[in-house]
């Protein structure tokens, strides 16, 4: 299996963000090399880089990024350059909260240290963002580990989207599921969700899964009712992009009506994601603002026009699943189950 | 509006059938001329022409086509080259049972006519692919004046795929019910799914209906979901490609789906067909030959490669919903409400 590393840091407090630009998998494998805020922020826009983590991951690598140019100036100019540049990042979109939880964590640690010399409030936020990379690893391989315990040796599972080492430092969130299931000696075998309109489950999900010789299904997205009819599957795992209070999930948009078909099909239905992906400031999830996409994403989705010139169309990025249809939560703590405001709160509460 | 003319047959007994390649719509408006059986059949399995109903028209024409060759030659000959044919054809798509309800027409009318001079049965089974095909205009009206019925000024409704006048002689089947609506004064808003693998929403419903002139949103077909959760539609109406005596029905995968949300939103779910597409040699659903097709219209969808070489694909071409799921069927003959075995056998029971 080659090692596939979703981003790194190159270098020192100088240095840049390398990322794969994952809008070319599976057919291309190529490195993006951000040095300057405005090639990470075109990336996180683009899809370049995506997936809840590790868009957390790239805003904090980002901030650095973004101060460079503030290097050698006074104090003043630095927080006033770190806020313009926070606010940028902040700015590319709208619905992983991580983006917002790792842009406050940069900012907290900026906060904490004024007074001190500028060099060394950018060494800080360096170490900082490669602690928050750092913990992404570890919070992954836990996500995995608890999330094992749901799935049977034999067991089909389907997934939606791409929740898998390219969404996080590495290892992922629903997938590390399936990793930690199949390292522990489970034989699965996954359904994949193509997921339209950008595919990532046949471009991105399919390839992590095939990369760790797992078995493989490719399917329709709207093929996931049958397969479930047919008894192929047994459990349902997928990622979030933003968790509130009450445990709705928002998600890929797809993701309610795979939890809702899993629902009249009795099949459990399982979201796993770390900590800093839960809003505990958001108590449902109809709060939780949707990201509404360019509409060329669905009518020239594979570089052809598939659809008639000037048609309206509607392509929200993400959908909320409710707290109801989910069997349990996932995160590096453990599992939340039943999915309950108060078991939230005793579990992730601590951890904001 | 631009009148489209799905198919037609030029000439007499010696004419062919023209037909527009549905392939390259909307994008080209292409129409193929069939002067042997080998290009009507390669039409039908490579989706040119497609729909349970035009397929059917299809059929019956391309009966004739084929049995050009036989001109001339002596009844025997003739009768020998109409077993060929309709075998040949019978072998391009396996689910659409109006295939071979139409070939069982053509068929029937030869064997009533041995005997009688070989020009004779010829020009009586280009008058009967006629009738076939005039039947189906009849027919489109009929379904589109009861369909309407149930539905309501200022509603929103949600097809997948295409059940339109591209899939029949003309005005369709599950859009006659919307086209139907909108010529009695009231206004609909249709949600499209865009339908993959080969996207007959997006390239052809979406298409029809802006020709139209109906308000039409293009989804992906996971939007369903969220646009149901959402309260934007009120009813669903698709089409069907075989409906067993119970009132299963096999349709474009996703139907299910689609189906089993309509279901859990509360949202009545209706299925519009002419009584040539009940099968009641079928007594459920499930058997019901379903159509694999090829891997690569979901690996390559528009010429481009989406997924990873090699991986594994299951792309079922139909799914089928169980009775249970459908308010009503709507056929020529009127509603089919509830959907039970007893109501489909008084309905269309006389009609086969």
């Amino acid at each position: 299996m080659k090692h596939v590393e979703t981003l790194r840091w190159v270098g020192g407090a100088d240095g840049y963000l390398e990322l794969i630009d994952q809008t070319l998998l599976p057919l291309e494998f190529v490195e993006i090399q951000c040095r300057d805020v405005e090639t990470v922020w075109e990336a996180v826009k683009m899809l370049r880089i995506r997936g809840a983590p590790a868009i957390g991951i790239t805003a904090a690598y980002g901030v650095c990024i973004g101060l460079q140019t503030a290097a050698g100036k006074d104090q003043t100019a630095l927080y006033q350059r770190l806020d313009e540049v926070v606010d940028y990042l902040a700015s590319s979109r709208p619905t992983a909260v991580n983006l917002f939880w790792a842009l406050g964590r940069m900012k907290d640690t900026a906060a904490e240290l004024r007074g001190s010399p500028t060099a060394e409030i950018s060494d800080a936020l360096l170490a900082e963002a490669r602690t928050i990379h750092e913990e992404d690893r570890r919070t992954c391989r836990a996500i995995g580990r608890h999330g094992a315990e749901l799935l049977s040796d034999g067991q089909g599972v389907l997934t939606h989207c791409n929740a898998g080492g390219l969404a996080t430092a590495d290892y992922g969130t629903a997938l590390a599921v399936f990793f930690a299931a199949a390292e522990s000696g489970k034989r699965l075998h996954v359904y994949v969700d193509e997921t339209r309109p950008l595919l990532q489950g046949a471009r991105l999900t399919a390839w992590e899964l095939q990369q760790r010789e797992i078995d493989t299904t490719l399917i329709c997205d709207s093929a996931a009712a049958v397969v479930m009819k047919e008894g192929r599957v047994q459990a349902v795992v997928t990622g979030a992009d933003r968790i509130a209070a009450n445990g709705d999930v928002a998600n890929k948009i797809g993701t309610y009506g795979v939890a809702s078909l899993a629902a009249a099909h009795q099949i459990p239905f399982y979201v796993a994601a770390p900590a800093s992906t839960f809003d505990l400031s958001i108590s449902h999830g109809d709060e939780i603002p949707i990201e509404q996409r360019d509409p060329r994403e669905i009518t020239h989705g594979f570089g052809r026009q598939t659809a008639p010139e000037g048609i309206d169309v509607y392509n929200p990025a993400f959908d909320v699943t409710p707290a109801e249809l989910i069997r349990a939560l996932i995160c590096e703590h453990g599992l939340i189950q039943p999915v309950t405001r108060q078991r939230i709160a005793e579990v992730v509460g601590g951890g904001r």
